[in-house]
């Protein structure tokens, strides 16, 4: 991801950079497509427009995705509970970011929103016209529904992938190290070793769940409009920022506060 | 759980408190079981002595799950990726502790390495007394294999129960507060609400694993002989302290820290 201003020199500085510069492109990206929705439609040269912001948003998410890959190279364990976010996204984290899952739950969500205001105009018989955009058509719901369900399967088995991974920690090697260590543990090479065997299966389990996510999207945006595209994802990036903003207020109310 | 000095005064303080308290105790716990193991065994008095070293290290333990709960009420979300914890530990954590089925990883693995130590002495015909306790006798092992089989069972059902209410944060009532918010999204009464509900619900499902870490210690004890059960908590308590240390130096070696 590019940035203006120079790299900060510790590793800690530089995944804390990493996600504040993600999360000001979502915002910069968030507004760039609420004013692409207010645009006409001119013969179709506005689902040409939206298709375009489309294609970027999943670009940038696949540019963070790398990044986040490669400074995981160094030292993986903080992007699984990262310090530079607040306690609540943290106890929503599946493997070091959202559930993919939770992008099916949104689309029906919003799809709900959608139905459910309209309902009073349908019951005074003053609604003619179809419904708006993010009421999904039979066809899409089952494509959805489909996606789901391979979806909750792939994340699954990488859950089980991960129940793995962290068993392994009361397994060989790290049991006799433990076992043979005296009362306060010393730091050895043979931990240090097979520490590092685990954070190289660590970021490939961070680097598959990515993949999951952006497959998933990527997945999403075709079953959708150009236009329910964009709405979908205005409502995603807004649902983010909330939650990173509840969860600050949230951890300063309760005293909580990482630096 | 006892503490000599006064409360902190923030929640932060308190839950970090009550973490270092239980690290504090491990550790002592540690010292008078190693001390307990040397001492020699005269008509059976020594198991009795070992008896009562697991039961009141069962009680401590099921003392900081009380705490935890008791703290978790006020704010619950950072016990799923404490601050005061390494990256390390926060990374291997399954609902805001260890995965049950990892005690069970644990006495396979030490059974493993008891029996690999004496392999050389049976090669030579050396060795003519039984194997030494922590090989497991064959009612252990399947004992022990069918405990592994329910605690498996019952964290995946927990995994499952975390999985839905971490997508219910991107169902109603939060996909319609973000997406009605405005860019820059404001603390509201509605999601305050909301969130307080799902926090009681993440208490909930945080009792109900150290339920399930508590049982699943307990039923191992009862398989387990005095002086088993005591050589399994010696080297689960190692490995706790061994993580927590690693964890650390890890951190600082990566310049990643947190206060």
């Amino acid at each position: 991801m590019a940035s203006s201003s120079p790299s900060p020199s510790t590793h800690r500085g530089q995944q804390k950079c990493c996600f504040h510069e993600w999360m000001i492109l979502q915002e910069a990206d968030l507004s760039e497509m609420l004013q692409a929705l207010t645009v006409e439609d001119n013969f179709g040269d506005r689902d040409v427009l939206l298709r375009q912001l489309v294609q970027k948003n999943v670009e940038h998410f696949q540019a963070y995705a790398d990044e986040r890959t490669r400074l995981a190279q160094d030292h993986v364990s903080p992007f699984f509970a990262p310090s530079w976010c607040s306690s609540l996204e943290n106890s929503l984290l599946w493997l070091a970011g959202c559930r993919p899952s939770l992008f099916i739950t949104l689309i029906y969500a919003l799809s709900g929103i959608e139905i459910e205001s309209h309902i009073p105009e349908f019951l005074q018989g003053t609604r003619t016209s179809e419904l708006s955009e993010l009421s999904l058509a039979a066809p899409q719901l089952s494509m959805i529904n489909q996606l789901q369900r391979r979806t909750i399967k792939q994340e699954e088995e990488l859950s089980q992938q991960l129940a793995c991974l962290q068993e392994k920690i009361a397994d060989q090697p790290f049991a006799l190290i433990a076992k043979e260590s005296s009362h306060v543990a010393s730091q050895n090479v043979q931990a240090d070793e097979a520490l590092d065997e685990h954070s190289t299966s660590m970021v490939r389990i961070l680097e598959e769940a990515d993949k999951l996510r952006i497959k998933t999207l990527k997945e999403m945006m075709n079953i959708l409009s150009p236009v329910q595209a964009v709405d979908f994802l205005v409502a995603g990036k807004k649902l983010h920022l909330c939650i990173h903003d509840w969860g600050q207020k949230r951890d300063i109310k309760h005293d909580y506060f990482q630096v």
